[in-house]
């Protein structure tokens, strides 16, 4: 992987590499943090899954995550949103081709040949990490809207992967949004038994979560129709699913909210990811 | 005024406001945020004056400054760095014209119509945010590169106006420097008897600081060439200047930069601010 950029940041490092990657079958490019303490010893890896239309970028410069990875010693990754640049499938909305992939392995025409992040997050990505950077192996993740679904559906399926698990505004449900069945209509095809291991909440209901989830969601979020926060709720509560989910009185959808709440991710997953 | 944007951060409110310059004579666009204690009684307001190339959203969204201002009962407000739009004058340059407009009153044209961040700065938003906003009429203020250039020297011609004082890799000697002499020689004309007033250092030697001054430099910046922190760094040394000038090892020019030592700015602010 090549080195793009790198600016020191609370005493620790953040880079950014571009590297080419086998499961999009294009270059992609990838933000790294690593914290002060990684310079003596491995540490844990905290995922950041980012929302429709951004690149590796939105997440590194606004939420304000590496304090609180400084202080608590773990590595944090932040991946792009989807395959990019020329030849890759695009639409002109802002939720459908680049900017939007959805976290999954597309099957249909034009997206099946670079619409593959899941394989991109699940097994690409870990193995090139592990191999490049001082980790120790145990991964956390998280993410905010289409990134917090991300990080959802990815920890149900991989539990054996991910320690720890929490999402900011995450769309919940997208087989019942419109932040989701136009896209995996489009990237899955229309029958819809190939789309519920992408859904957060049928994914609780089938596979469960051993560990524990922290959920916060702004309670002034312009998005809440499509994101469906009640559905997790009322399921959670059903399944008595060890948690915690926050609806935040006066937050909206933006970076001011995941900023706001950043450090009690950031120490959420220190807690469990160095337990020993 | 007319409010753009609003969105809670940390408790309190983050607003983006256009207004009707008189003083450069067109609209102009600047941040403000509102910590959560503002709404039970007045508070300080903290000045965030930003560098070449910047509007009033870059340190808005990437210098992590709004949790320490919570913290600290502190209000935060982020001018635009020029006038903008059509019919504003313009050049090529990154560092000339919109995005650089080096907080002084042009004298000459093209630039003489709207150039006037000067009395922008210092007299027409303090008197539209205290009008406007519930503040206590307490003002410190603080800014980066060319903002920090601005910040010393404002706070230094109008001590009467600012209580505390800080800066973040501050130009601080722009008569000898090219970020400086070819933006006096365009704003200001080529008689050099009129820079004076528009450089720190020189300010500092003619005009002295009852206050103490805290100015932190990335020791890996690359731009200190044009910098020139070793010239603050005697003169305050040689008039026993009460101040603090820290040279951060390994941190460059970048918001990273800012963002890691923003906590150190706001509580150096707050406690002298708040100070009866």
């Amino acid at each position: 992987m090549e080195l793009v950029s790198q600016s020191q940041s609370f005493g620790g490092m953040q880079s950014v590499y571009r590297h080419r990657s086998e499961a999009c079958a294009v270059e992609m490019t990838f933000g790294v943090y690593l914290p002060p303490s990684a310079r003596a010893r491995p540490v844990p890896l905290l995922w950041y899954l980012s929302g429709l239309t951004c690149t590796h970028e939105n997440a590194m410069i606004k939420a304000g995550l590496q304090k609180y990875a400084a202080e608590h010693d773990l590595a944090l990754v932040f991946p792009d949103t989807s395959p990019r640049g020329e030849g890759v499938a695009d639409d002109q909305a802002y939720d459908l081709g680049q900017g939007a992939g959805f976290y999954l392995n597309a099957t249909q025409k034009p997206w099946v040949r670079h619409y593959r992040m899941y394989d991109y997050i699940v097994s690409e990505m870990p193995a090139l990490l592990q191999k490049e950077l001082p980790l120790n192996g145990v991964f956390g993740i998280t993410g905010h809207s289409m990134g917090g679904h991300g990080a959802l559906t990815i920890a149900f399926r991989n539990p054996e992967k991910f320690r720890s698990l929490s999402a900011f505004a995450p769309i919940v449900n997208p087989t019942r949004s419109d932040w989701g069945r136009k896209q995996f209509s489009a990237y899955l095809g229309d029958d819809e038994a190939y789309w519920a291991k992408h859904d957060a909440c049928l994914l609780l209901a089938d596979l469960g979560w051993d560990g524990d989830i922290l959920i916060d969601q702004g309670a002034a979020d312009q998005f809440l129709e499509h994101l469906r926060p009640e559905a997790m709720a009322r399921l959670m509560a059903e399944r008595r699913q060890p948690g915690v989910l926050r609806m935040q009185a006066g937050y909206d959808h933006s970076y001011y909210f995941v900023a706001s709440f950043a450090e009690d991710h950031v120490r959420w997953h220190a807690e469990r990811l160095h337990a020993t």
